[in-house]
């Protein structure tokens, strides 16, 4: 049985799933505890709930059901942009040349231009229902924030934005998109808050950092009636959110007939990798089949590949809870001039434990392979990927070359998480010749791991 | 017989449309032939091919052919982005609170954002078919330029753009896209040209207009062996190929039983607008159904509405054939604080010569409305949408308000021709509160219109 494959699968709107999947049921090992940062103890629903809604942290801590309902209004909400067409790359294998079937699954078709939209709308929809006036985040480069302040609108909560200060002068569009939505876009550091103040007045003109900003928008949560705090990505309930990407896609892999043998997807603090494999990783923890996972992570904020697996704070003002992940440590600091959104010093725990136990791989990517690859596919595939995504494509490409040296006739599945319309600035730098590569030394990761924190 | 309608409805590969519509063939009032502008004589296919590809030149001439067939190769390529979903939406009429049923026809799924690439790789397919090495066009804002760096990029073709020089500098996004499509990209006017040379010398220092980068463009084509010239709007040949639009979506339509009462565009050159109606009007021009369309352009440039029915030249450089159209004057200067790309002097004849034979309607939009109506469509349908496409949403939603207050339930149809993220500083500017109106006086078109070419 072999149905013509077209070029882009789109499940009918019937088929869309109704129900997220949590891969933690599945897995015998499950991820260590969330720590209080105090007392080192496992943090309780009730500790959680202060900064998280109530809803959310319980999807934090529930480990055992395997399928969460969507909310209808959810679904609703997931219907004005999915599905997300899996599509066939035929322009790109031809282009290479490749015996390999290539197949990735697109979630950049949406004006938050990535799959951060997927945990944004359940975030902001539990935030509603819990009665809540809004809620604050921190953003970098732009694309949670973007994707929240969206949700938010929809939902009709207030969306309060720390943006990193040379985030929020030189990517005025982001900002933009944010504002047209609603949201309010603070740059930070900021007076609006405690540590911003004290901040600005320790270090004056600072350019800011994520870990200000973050600390920030927390210190508003926490201190503003009817407020809590959210995030896009390293937690478990996002990872929940993003398991919609996954669920379509087997759906379509199995309409018509299509088996990867490869699945990759590029990793920060792991939504989208985590989001796209579970349910494959799923059948894999069942025994109902194989695949070989690849987490691609940029070579120069490698926490998988060169990293610990150990207890680390999540954030570098030192407030959030205490997670066990690979990390290069909370207080590293990736060169500055590396383009994306992947320079996050820890990883998902739930991915942590995964390649912990051999059941994934991972790889480290240089940056100008990266827009090199980025460059091939756009200018067949037609589609300008984000750099994010683009680490996933330099490692499709590689695999798909390897079997044209070998004739395997594999088939490869990545994740494009979004486009790149917003990140052309380090397109240019490409284009123009000037993008160098950065590789931290073991000296330097050493010496970030050495600050780790003490747990017994 | 009523299916439920989907948010989105995507026709099957299998029904896209194979064939172009020409709408001139039902047309009893054929638009009248292009002039060569020095003997004021119907422009031959000779004289017009040393301009155009001679298969595009064909197109241009032919008023008799009803269906085209889209070579394989273009549907190939139109795989890749189409179909176009053809979008019920649910959650602007919600908002509205409209009896109304909305739809929208969402051309900006692909990476050049707009409708501009169904025209650019047909003219990058025949230029490749015809043995060309190469093609010249002019860019304003970067939609066009972007659109055919792709299709050249596919094509394996050069392609070399003007750009006019303040938009090359205060818009380095869609040069960087365009420069990723290997595109050279050249801020006009340059001293690569020898129009570009003289006018430098004359005005040192000028930021440059659409006029002299067309006409750099032009000389570039007719004077390096290999080239041609190729344009995104305005043509026969454009609205030919952008009839794909209105073919899927009126196959979508008869799918699911929708019958449009009325039928909404934005109008610059006519691109967009002629090629949603041509099949719609098709069926109007021969008696099997009946809709109102409305033609939407900017109040600061309203040539269907406030403009002549004359034959004017279609570029400020006045060396391309004279076109019989409405038209306010090849010298109108647009006021250049308004954003869009709809500030085009004229309109295409085709769409012309509908309006003049009352089977088509105009409204006139102001800037600040428009916008205002693209941050609500923004809100509720989560797709932030280019200043052009939001002529035709502010429309739609007035039409929506109307059947509000009669209780009508009219089914509206609309083209969402692209999306805004490159547009953010026009959203900026309304954010802000800094965005203004204009409406050009009765003398200010008075005067432009006395320079009209006399023609016998």
């Amino acid at each position: 049985m072999s149905k013509e494959i077209p070029y882009k699968i789109y499940l009918p709107e019937s088929e869309l799933p109704n129900q997220w999947y949590n891969v933690r049921a599945d897995m015998k090992n499950k991820p260590a505890p969330l720590l209080n940062p105090a007392t080192h103890k496992p943090a309780t629903l009730e500790e959680l709930s202060q900064v998280f809604c109530t809803e959310l942290a319980k999807q934090e801590l529930d480990e055992n059901d395997a399928y969460i309902d969507i909310p209808q209004e959810i679904q609703d909400f997931y219907k004005m942009y999915r599905p997300a067409p899996l599509v066939r790359a035929y322009c790109l294998e031809k282009a290479l040349d490749t015996p390999a079937k290539i197949y990735y699954k697109f979630e950049g078709n949406n004006t938050s231009g990535s799959h951060k939209l997927n945990s944004a709308i359940a975030q902001a929809y539990y935030a509603k229902k819990q009665g809540l006036k809004g809620v604050t985040t921190e953003t970098g480069a732009g694309q949670w924030g973007t994707a929240l302040s969206m949700a938010c609108s929809y939902m009709h909560l207030d969306c309060k934005v720390y943006m990193v200060k040379v985030s929020y002068e030189q990517k005025p569009f982001r900002r933009e998109v944010m504002r047209t939505y609603g949201a309010s876009v603070t740059p930070s550091p900021s007076d609006t808050t405690e540590i911003g103040r004290k901040i600005l007045k320790e270090f004056p003109g600072t350019n800011g950092s994520l870990g200000c900003a973050i600390s920030e928008a927390v210190e508003v949560a926490t201190h503003t009636e009817g407020y809590r705090y959210v995030l896009g990505s390293v937690l478990n309930q996002v990872l929940l959110h993003q398991s919609i990407i996954g669920l379509e896609t087997m759906k379509a892999c199995d309409m018509y007939d299509i088996k990867p043998d490869v699945i990759i997807g590029c990793a920060g603090g792991g939504s989208n990798l985590g989001g796209l494999i579970s349910p494959f990783m799923g059948r894999k923890l069942r025994g109902e089949a194989d695949y070989q996972f690849i987490a691609v992570e940029p070579a120069s904020c490698p926490s998988l590949t060169r990293g610990a697996f150990a207890y680390d704070f999540c954030d570098t003002g030192k407030v959030c809870p205490l997670q066990k992940m690979y990390t290069l440590g909370s207080g590293f600091m990736p060169s500055p001039n590396h383009a994306g959104g992947l320079r996050y010093h820890g990883m998902s725990s739930i991915l942590s434990q995964l390649y912990h136990d051999g059941l994934m791989e991972a790889r480290s990517v240089e940056q100008t392979s990266v827009f090199d690859a980025a460059t091939k596919f756009a200018r067949v595939e037609g589609i300008l990927p984000a750099p994010e995504s683009s680490h996933a494509i330099r490692v499709a490409i590689d695999e798909a070359l390897k079997c044209k040296e070998t004739g395997e006739e594999k088939t490869i599945l990545f994740g494009l998480t979004g486009t790149g319309y917003f990140d052309m600035y380090a397109y240019e730098k490409f284009n123009d010749g000037k993008m160098s590569d950065y590789i931290p030394t073991d000296e330097e990761i050493a010496a970030s791991l050495a600050n780790l924190p003490k747990i017994d």
